[in-house]
């Protein structure tokens, strides 16, 4: 049976693909937003779904976030970044910097609910992920608020910003997207999800990885980068 | 039309895109190396076309070779590395220690003619890319007469090894191989090419970079990390 990963295995996981495999940053989050943009792209084609908001964190689930953008373009897409908290790491200014220069537009301020509904077909939430502990940081409410009240399609990268990563929702207000994209392996809040598509994506775990944590992946098919569950 | 790029314009894409783009080579070799394994995929079925040697060279389409042959593990395939020069690169060394701990062999001999077709029913040549000079290194002879030779059907990242970047072959015996896979745009060498399959992969182009350098790259179908040319 698939695995839901409990907070200290993701990190674990996460760090032994770093530590153990001597994988780079760049090169996981670059398979991993690619998957999520895939997703999205399964999900939501691009001819009525084209203007999504893509908000991004101060971490790596923000970085998936960039990458996610900047191929969601490539694929005929206009999204659009808000991304309040730029990261002061090389890693992350040159993520910025390539969907600046692939002509990818910025806001910084957040847009309310009904100019989201106007302006945009899909957000995408790529706020915090599966390190995330409460509460919200004030630069994040405005941003946590509109994805909580916005009746526009939320995708989210592998955790549902605000969800607690083991126990799911922890207000009845708590945002609720329509896509979620589990990276690497499922975390145990998605058994909580209800949305209309779950998706895997992340297809860049090593055999030996899989059996040390029983996570019963299942089969990727063909040469997708991305499956539902 | 599309653009065949001479051996100085492919330099200099490739420059922009970490200069000026602040793309890493960890992003691009894994972008790219991806389309590799997917094109492979397109033209050769894993169920017919399973046991694939992956030749790599030193340089970066060696280390395009190294995320090839880890994706086509990842799709089912069982490569086996030759890889005579490791490249002493914290980079490099990285992409072969992940080939290693996703349980993918290597073989420090090059195989004859006769032991290549007993074992193998594929040939990716990842050996000599755009930068490329002859002559062919004392090390790289042998496997570059097992490609000259071999009946088997080779995909080359590229360029054909051993190939002019720009004129194509140089002697009457230099390899054809099956399917080309042309990364970011084709190179010259490319009009030359008379296999099956001519693929363009590296989908990771920006827009200004393309009509900069007046690419005029053909629109990947969907979510294609390659394309048929």
């Amino acid at each position: 049976m698939l695995k839901y990963l409990n907070q200290s295995e993701a990190i674990n996981v996460d760090l032994e693909l770093f530590n153990e495999y001597k994988f780079s940053v760049d090169q996981l989050m670059e398979l991993a937003g690619l998957s999520c943009a895939h997703a999205i792209a399964k999900c939501f084609p691009a001819d009525r779904f084209g203007r999504v908001l893509v908000c991004c964190g101060p971490g790596n689930n923000g970085g998936d976030g960039l990458v996610c953008a900047r191929h969601l373009a490539l694929m005929g897409y206009l999204p659009v970044l808000y991304y309040p908290k730029p990261t002061p790491k090389p890693l992350y200014e040159n993520l910025a910097h390539q969907c600046k220069r692939m002509e990818i537009e910025s806001i910084s301020e957040c847009p309310s609910v009904a100019l989201a509904a106007e302006c945009y077909d899909l957000i995408v939430d790529a706020l915090f992920g599966f390190s995330f502990k409460p509460p919200v940081r004030a630069d994040f409410v405005p941003v946590v608020e509109l994805l909580q009240q916005t009746k526009l399609p939320i995708a989210s990268v592998d955790i549902p910003s605000g969800w607690d990563v083991e126990a799911g929702k922890l207000n009845e207000c708590d945002m609720e997207p329509t896509l979620l994209i589990s990276l690497t392996a499922p975390k145990l809040c998605a058994k909580h999800f209800k949305g209309k598509h779950h998706f895997l994506g992340g297809r860049f775990v090593p055999p030996a990885l899989q059996r040390k944590y029983e996570l019963n992946l299942p089969t990727y098919p063909g040469n997708e980068m991305c499956l539902e569950l």
